[in-house]
């Protein structure tokens, strides 16, 4: 098992997260953003939708899509919950995270971190993607305050893995003010404190 | 169990297809775009992520998300792949639909379809959306070209319904010049003819 991850990106982050906490063996390949390692896998046909993170099977099977190998590495493990209807709201959520959340958390990161971007960042997308990126992690807020120590049922799942990718980079790359969102920050922290717990550049 | 359901969207459709499919009874309940049934729902805390559809349990759980909704609809019946790997290959499929194909083939249809956004559609950025969504239609007509019938497996699955969900209407609603992509229109009518099928308007 194989995964080519981009070291930078949250989307190949909460890969290497659940790895790390599920202690899972497996060799990592770094195909940074705008390298030749990435471009060469590309060419190569390794990356089936033409982005990182990719899972290689060890019968060179390729996985692609950060929340679907979640998924698969998490099946039968304490990271996805038994009941079914637990299972549906995890899903949710992760889906939400691909088409809202991502769109406004992460793009609006990446538009500061990666100089290559940096000429896309006009002050209006700027200001639009400040305001409905804080709508959006308003939601999880919303989710966790009242006492609900994870976003779904009431152990860490998978949906917290794969929110926490970006959201934990929103005040540091994305410029989002974090003080408005206490009880993510708490949420943040019991993250940290998983055994195994492995950061982004670590 | 009762579907909050917008007539008009793919999001929405995709679940009453599989409904129709899995000859499943459920009430529907009408939300249209830019309606007082969905500001209704919206105020009454129905609608978990601020969009339709959702799916409300006997017990009043509210499941958001089409492709989480399709996945509890879907668990234990043929459209999902008992294989572990197909089953992550579809769920691959499925968030790619969320984070790519929808940004660009949903979006640009909804610029053209819905009068209210009809303004956000400016020259720049259709001709943007027709670009980047040609590249996404023909990462499925390359998936499907050389004889595959499915996208995953040897059976329609999750990921042919959610799919199909946008790209049946990319050439009538987003402008979308789909004669490049036979194998897709060949898929199209294989979806059409599955037993139960249910269109769009239907
Ligand atoms: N939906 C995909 C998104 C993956 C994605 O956007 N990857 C980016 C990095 S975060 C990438 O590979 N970019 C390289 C490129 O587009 O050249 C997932 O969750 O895995
Ligand atoms: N990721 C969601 C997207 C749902 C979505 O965007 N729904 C739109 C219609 S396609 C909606 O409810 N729009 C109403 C609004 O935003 O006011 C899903 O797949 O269910």
């Amino acid at each position: 098992m194989r995964l080519l991850s981009m070291p930078s990106s949250g989307n190949s982050y909460k890969v290497r997260l659940l790895l790390a906490l599920l202690k899972r063996p497996c060799e990592i390949v770094d195909v940074e953003y705008k390298t030749e390692a990435l471009e060469g896998a590309r060419s190569a046909g390794r990356l089936p939708f033409g982005k990182a993170p990719v899972l290689e099977l060890d019968d060179g099977r390729l996985l692609p899509e950060s929340n679907a190998i979640l998924c698969w590495l998490g099946e039968g493990t304490a990271f996805v919950p038994a009941d079914p209807v637990l299972r549906a709201e995890m899903l949710g959520w992760m889906f939400w995270e691909q088409n809202q959340h991502e769109g406004t958390v992460a793009v609006r990161g990446a538009l500061m971190f990666y100089p290559s971007r940096r000429v896309l960042a006009t002050p209006e997308r700027m200001a639009e993607l400040l305001e409905r990126g804080h709508a959006h992690l308003q939601i999880i807020e919303d989710r966790l305050a009242g006492g609900r120590d994870w976003l779904v049922g009431d152990a860490p799942s998978l949906a917290d893995i794969c929110l926490y990718g970006y959201t934990h980079t929103a005040g540091s790359r994305g410029g989002f003010d974090m003080a408005r969102f206490p009880a993510i920050g708490r949420w943040l922290d019991r993250i940290t404190a998983l055994p195994g717990y492995k950061g982004l550049d670590a």
